[in-house]
């Protein structure tokens, strides 16, 4: 055998380069760390699934290219069945964009925070990363979005609106002063937006540089059964796809989302309930002196207090209830996320976000 | 906005210079094209997942690097769980490793013909593809493969074995000659191994460049899950996964692989059931003075036939069977490729090409 000092010597640079955040699973009664839809699958639509899954047959490889469900995200989304594809999650569809679009010497931007996967992609592809921070009342710099993708030309930017984990949102006007300012593609992450109650769908019938991503594991509480989309035209899908595993939805999965297709008046009815809820917890965050909350329109809250993002996430982890400890980021010292969960959960978080102030003397 | 007369121009050049191969699909009573274990899922290891999918939580995010099934997996393979990465198939598998190790600049060799995914997967990334021909009589030409390694020297060689479309095999020491001439990645595709009874785990022990690869879609009768894994150095896992999504695998494919893993010796005894059949069906084809019927380890054969590739494809599919038509790589004119199915499929199997030979006159 030939002298093989490190076999990582055969691995690409801008991989071995990438350090990775790797996330702890904590075994804790209330998870509200993940923004799932913590109410779960309605009974009805579980009922219906279960019938279903006895039928499929577990041996045979998926149909190529899937139509049956991009048929009926095409019905869903007015939008032709070619101009959609199907992912193991919007974080496949995200690898499979950046290794269509991107490599040495080219370009990414993005918002700071934001969905961390961007950052991964961007780099493991080898391509320079360029993050714009938000403003520090944690809402988007659209006039630093255009002058970064001016001077710096990107060959995508990715947006997040609703963003995560900030809950702010860019408006349509900011969105397309962003998608003119670039000949790049952008990418926008739509994964919160049955919260927020605007997409961009319409968006796409006039720009043809303009990708949309969506996701099951939010609004439609699917998060344990990996099923993204995205949206775009049928040329550019078709150069995606070829970056892609040949069957990357599985047929269980594939199953529960055509039903949750079927049924997605359902999960948006529960999205907008999310939504009344979520203003509820604004104001009773706000109500706390300790505490700055930031308006958002996800099915999660930024909040920030005076005890600092480690100690109260420690001590509500201690009282039975996950967040995510947001501190790590420049721009947000102190700050965590609590997702939106069911009106008993998030008066659990409540109780035990008061009960901790309390004791730590920074009482209500 | 910007004049942007084409959007395609933000895709890399060496994905827009790749042609992909589309599969049509065919509804036809007897489909022996996928290599599919036809039999299915065993009624008693579909009971036990019906009752376990019924607890799963869809709405909850899979646990982070998924550590219930590396861990089964670790038991099943006596290797350690930090050296295992599951995967979407081991389509998502080849992807990610293909974009861990290739860009332009570097190369990679693999068998032709082979699985058409490693062509497809190197060519993406960037890199040169080198395809090393097997021999007329569809073995493989271990020398040829050394002497392509050592003067080319390749960051990664795509080995599989069986060999998807061919069914032959490499033997161990054939295997040690080729990952024993090179520094880069050896990546063996084991995903007939069940078929043919031997597998390359103990040369992990040995080698720190070998890759394994393994599926649960042929012996394990999953093909629509999802499933497939790989076992390499942890080092190695560990830059690996950067590369790959953080929840590869959904939780009721993961369900189903753990159940199929407890059970696996079922589905082993029913791989050598297939492999008892495999040699019935190859004596009666080499019975057959039209046919040159070839040798395999793998749950299929390939076969020539006196009326040509796509007239035997299609008078097939007329007969209501499905095989696949492999005519139009050089070494294969005229040859198809059949999977193994239950014995009754292989019997219409076997009558369909017998009528169609009798009709073209190309009697038994």
């Amino acid at each position: 055998m030939k002298v093989n000092t490190s076999i990582l010597s055969c691995v690409r640079q801008a991989v071995r380069n990438f350090v990775p955040n790797h996330l702890t699973g904590y075994d804790v009664p209330v998870k509200l760390d993940q923004n799932e839809n913590t109410a779960g699958v309605p009974k009805s639509v579980l009922d219906h699934l279960n019938d279903r899954l006895q039928e499929v047959s577990l041996h045979r490889y998926p149909t190529p290219r899937q139509p049956e469900i991009r048929s009926a995200l095409s019905k869903l989304n007015v939008w032709p069945a070619d101009g959609i594809l199907v992912g193991n999650g919007t974080d496949e569809l995200l690898l499979m964009l950046a290794f269509s679009v991107l490599e040495p010497g080219r370009r990414a931007l993005y918002p700071s925070p934001s969905f961390y996967f961007y950052d991964q992609v961007v780099r493991v592809a080898g391509a320079e990363g360029i993050e714009v921070p938000l403003r520090n009342d944690l809402q988007y710099d659209v006039d630093a979005l255009v002058r970064g993708v001016e001077a710096l030309e990107p060959h995508v930017v990715f947006l997040c609106s609703p963003n995560n984990p900030t809950g702010s949102t860019l408006n349509e006007g900011e969105i397309r002063k962003v998608i003119e300012s670039t000949t790049g593609l952008v990418v926008l992450d739509e994964a919160y937006w049955e919260f927020h109650g605007w997409n961009g769908r319409e968006l796409l019938d006039e720009y043809p540089n303009l990708v949309l991503l969506r996701t099951f594991s939010k609004a439609f509480a699917m998060a344990g059964l990996r099923v993204g989309y995205l949206l775009a035209r049928s040329e550019l899908v078709e150069q995606f796809a070829k970056v892609q595993q040949p069957y990357p939805l599985n047929r269980l999965s594939s199953e529960a989302a055509l039903i949750a297709i079927e049924q997605h008046d359902v999960f948006e009815k529960a999205a907008r309930d999310t939504a009344v809820e979520r203003e509820r917890l604004y104001k009773r965050l706000e109500r706390l002196e300790a505490v700055t909350v930031y308006p958002s329109r996800a099915n999660f809250l930024a909040f920030r207090t005076q005890l600092g993002a480690q100690k109260t996430f420690e001590g509500l982890r201690e009282r039975g209830v996950l967040v995510r400890d947001l501190g790590a980021h420049t721009l947000m010292r102190d700050t965590l996320r609590v997702g939106i969960g069911t009106p008993e959960e998030n008066e659990t978080f409540l109780r035990a976000l008061n009960d901790l102030l309390e004791v730590a003397q920074y009482r209500e």
